[in-house]
């Protein structure tokens, strides 16, 4: 090697970036904005017309440590950014924890096992279809991130896994009815959420439930199944009254989901059928959601897609106005 | 080369940062503060003193990423900082989008194609001297930031480029008078900014329009020229009443503005002189902005200045007393 | 080198993170988080029961440039982040300045120096017991994090090291009584906080004083000392009251408190007692606080660790019942 090659390599590696930075630290987001085109059938003003809006989009930083002996310490805080409208960031899953042969021991704010266990049946995640749309859209619920979170997740044996988040109440007053009196909120566990997958080959399943006193009692089922090119999926969801809980249903509201997603090259087409009972506990508050869809990924990181949302509402003196969107958005993650 | 010169080489290399980053991703800000000294004639409470203040301090990731055949996708996520008080993040300009040889669409929030006009005219842009200063500085107008952007930026050709974008209104109810009935602010282009800007050599000059139901109709035209260490520069803006804008002016706002930046080694002498026409709208309500200031550049990324503004109000029945503000700050980009 | 080698070399170097970011730039955090079971003697609701709560959780980026001649540009832009909660961030210090041979000038946010002479005095620092605990809870005045700063840090001669924050008051009307008329809180040095230390071997002491319109007259002595695994701290506080400050005591405060770190191997047994007097300059509310903890240190980075702190408040009239709080974290800098 003589001085110049010498001169080359030392300049090639102090050209590489002078960051210092823990490592194993990621720093990594998601740019995801859409124009959306909405038509309400009585032409309600404020709810249709064009909008820019950021879906979900995100910043975080996120790493791992190795300790030795199979030990590793894990963080996570992940933030949410209204790039449409450029408010301050809020929160998201955020964490510290230990990883070992054992499991994952995490403390923080995070997705319940109730929300994650839906897995990819939401094909339409993160954009105007998102299952868990706004209250009128007939959307799931138990999509809950919960704050003050102790969660334990298993291995993996089998394919199978187990995770379960227990929620403090923290003497929260702010539920109807009250933590108080014979019912202080003040335990370890006075929301439980836990879930069970099961993962083999092209299938997957789940099967999840909150009960305690701070949280509704949701129940999920998930499934989705892949062949080749195809991928569809199951949802079922019900959410139920406990008395103590902060929503005081007064009858059950059912959920049911079928998504299917089928690739074409590195683009796809999606579908996506949501029907709601007894939306909110409300009786005879139903609904449907249908959204159709298309993927261009630009690559593995950049996807641009359009997709049409039809939602009809059959509602006994509530809306009862069927609404449509026509989407189109950029998602870059980096 | 023997293993030792290896040894060194890989070593080099892997002293590199283990950071994990999506390719092409940049961290960078801006973290300018400073010590401010302020005399009204009048010695009017809370407003003289001294002040130590964030001047527009910021913190952003922004990247972008090779698609083939000519096409990128870009993003940026940028804050703003508030370094003197603490508070959390504010959103600056944040899209996600994409470029290719036909231009550039950009989603999210951004400023308007008439602030961005402005070019390097306003030699003291983010100090106490902003051109757009506050409503009784005698400020120009039409330096906004707008959510819900859909902007297009065409390629430069022969020096020339277009920037549009359009500003859904978004049902906005906030407005005077309201978008409602009639005007209900639910189009792609309630509002439009459109600026088109020419460069050659020494010589840049742009003008820019925004109208539309919800923004004022701001127009500005700006134009700087080099000559050698020197660089001399010219604004003019208007805004003017529209019904159904946000502000709802009964009278026309002018201003015309001259600006100088003379370089002398690494440091620079700078001048600047704003004239604001009723202001607000309000008939006879005038003033100037003087401002004098020398810039020690430290290094390229940072700089120590002293500057001295003052501003002359000329008001009927409105606040009418000279204010002086000396500033020294020290600004430094990463 | 042949052409392989040099291949490999050059790959190696390409292979580090394309992450532009500024040379000296650095990113930042600690992810700390703990689950605690708090015990009220009179079972007060809301108060007692398990909570999961993050402690002084924060993200931040900081880093340096080299401008010759022994001069550097410093900043640092550091946030708090709620694990627990998902807030938005709320900022903490963050500055900009020069730092050469004559020492060190920062303007923006940052603790007092009086808050900062506490050096590694607080053993419980960042957790459930950090000295600076909650006004019901006998904590210890003067940990202050103040707006607008304009800090001198000398540069240290012999082991000591003096350090003057300049707080301007910036007009500030929210304190009692009100900085107006006679007393605007104008001025330059309307809080200013002071502080000398001395550092030789084993031994650290300091003293700092807070003084002005806009803060209480605080008063901190502590000193440190290592004798092998063993470091052993004290600690003595006075906040007096003072006409215009922001607390208007009609008494005087006195903390004073004793501290003790054992290493064995990688971990530590920790003690520390803070005994308050008046707290609040509320004569004969007084209080103190024993804790004592144990750290295991799984690596540089990473701490888990249980501590055990009992209050006990001797309060004529105010809250006056024993309290027991068992914390459990883990603890990651990264």
């Amino acid at each position: 090697m003589n001085k110049r090659l010498l001169a080359i390599t030392i300049a090639a590696s102090l050209a590489a970036p002078l960051t210092v930075m823990a490592e194993g630290a990621e720093i990594y987001g998601i740019a995801h904005v859409t124009v959306d085109k909405i038509s309400v059938d009585d032409g309600s003003a404020n709810a249709e017309g064009w909008f820019v809006t950021s879906r979900n989009s995100r910043l975080g930083v996120k790493g791992s440590e190795d300790l030795g002996g199979g030990l590793k310490a894990v963080y996570k805080m992940e933030f949410g950014v209204a790039m449409d409208s450029g408010g301050g960031l809020t929160g998201r899953n955020q964490y510290v924890g230990l990883s070992g042969g054992m499991g994952t021991v995490l403390l923080g704010r995070h997705d319940t096992p109730t929300k994650m266990v839906q897995g990819k049946f939401d094909v339409f995640n993160d954009t105007i279809a998102d299952m868990a749309t706004t209250a009128t859209h007939a959307g799931v619920s138990g999509d809950i991130r919960a704050d003050n979170v102790i969660a334990y997740l298993s291995p993996k044996m089998g394919g199978m896994q187990m995770i379960v988040a227990l929620l403090p109440g923290e003497g929260n007053t702010t539920l109807t009815p009250a933590c108080t009196g014979t019912s202080p909120c003040d335990g370890i566990s006075d929301g439980v959420s836990v879930s069970f997958t099961y993962e083999a080959g092209p299938l997957y399943v789940g099967a999840a439930l909150d009960s305690g006193d701070i949280v509704a009692d949701n129940m999920r089922l998930a499934a989705t199944y892949n062949m080749d090119a195809l991928q569809v999926g199951f949802l079922y969801n019900t959410k139920s009254d406990d008395a103590g809980d902060d929503t005081d249903f007064t009858d059950d509201e059912k959920a049911m989901g079928l998504s299917a997603k089928f690739a074409m090259g590195d683009n796809a087409v999606k579908a996506q059928y949501i029907s709601v009972t007894d939306f909110g506990g409300t009786a005879n508050a139903d609904g449907t959601n249908m959204t159709f869809g298309y993927d261009m990924n630009m690559s593995a990181r950049t996807t641009v897609y359009a997709l049409l949302n039809m939602y009809s509402p059959d509602v006994a003196g509530g809306p009862s106005e069927d609404e449509t969107a026509l989407s189109v958005g950029v998602s870059h993650s980096f």
